[in-house]
């Protein structure tokens, strides 16, 4: 089972440690994935916080077929940002928490790839309207590592977000990190200076307060 | 059970019938992903045909956890092209069969924008590098529908693919279809004319033997 009481309190006491500079749940706990309201509590608490919260998976969506060709990571990690994005949005959770900041592993994984199907669901089905804005619009909730494995990616994000809302990210201690991971903005052909200096220091002093 | 044997003589059959234009698959038949080796002498067939394979999903990756917001058809759906084009790469369909001419769904669903996860997995991964080209190579080997929802989607599909493996799609009869799939294309604020002209008429004439 989850506890998300006993979250809520580790939340509270662990704010306030020295050094801390934010939080971490998994895309899914235990099978609940993050509309479920057992964690509203918790994002309260964070929001009040006024600290991040980090997203990474734990066990992938269908990890028993993704069990080939390392899918489980090549595929199930990014699939499950998707999840959790839509979640978020869909789930009501960022229109109820305002301020709550949200950052997105493996360059948002699939999510913003596929936000523009999401924003058409929006705009076709009845039961999703109860959400503020298009999903498209959320875009801006999240931040963004560069953990994309490709200059396109990284130019998407930078380009259809805004460069404001990526962070470098290296992926470190798993086998496909980058080995070079600040050469991978710094050396991108299709980003400005301005652009690359924000993804590669300003971007995380500003979330992070540094 | 799945019944390969009996999908050859239907191969065999139809291939001959007047008017036909291509044969369809699930990307995931009844359990048994598209790298099955059940699935070899299928494929062969096709091949010999010289009529293009079209994927489709029929049930998607953990569709009991996507069964709210819609998220079996607005995420599982793309989740399956990449889970399939990912297994016809690294189980070496693509490379066993050069001519087998595959088109993925929903703008190849989350398969273009992971496939340099993929590509990093494969340059990574010892268990991986059975597979000749490394899988952005491979990306030219199948053909795209429109329906991505996205100016960025097809743009990145034109500039990064190719122009030339765009097909316009509507995902006809579903409720996110395109009502104008046709301007979808036309009004694309960032392709050419050619390139459109090849979308909406030249590619599917071409491929479809039209």
């Amino acid at each position: 089972m989850h506890e998300p009481a006993l979250a809520v309190k580790e939340v509270e006491r662990a704010a306030k440690l020295p050094g801390m500079r934010g939080f971490y749940i998994a895309t899914q706990v235990r099978g609940k994935d993050l509309s479920d309201a057992s964690f509203l509590p918790v994002y309260e608490r964070i929001e009040a916080s006024r600290l991040p919260l980090f997203l990474h998976p734990v066990e992938v969506i269908g990890h028993e077929r993704l069990g080939v060709y390392y899918l489980t990571n090549l595929l199930g990690n990014p699939f499950e940002s998707a999840i959790a994005a839509a979640h978020l949005i869909f789930g009501g959770i960022l229109d109820r928490f305002p301020k709550l900041v949200v950052c997105l592993p493996h360059a948002g994984g699939a999510f913003p790839w596929l936000v523009g199907r999401l924003n058409r669901g929006w705009e076709k089905r009845a039961d999703l309207k109860h959400v503020k804005h298009s999903p498209v619009d959320y875009l801006r909730r999240f931040y963004y590592d560069t953990v994309g494995y490709s200059d396109h990616v990284l130019e998407y994000l930078v380009k259809v977000i805004g460069a404001d809302r990526v962070l470098m990210g290296s992926d470190y201690c798993f086998p496909i990190a980058y080995e070079r991971p600040v050469d991978i903005v710094t050396a991108h052909p299709r980003l400005d200076e301005d652009q690359k200096k924000k993804i590669v220091d300003g971007n995380a002093r500003h979330l992070l307060g540094l």
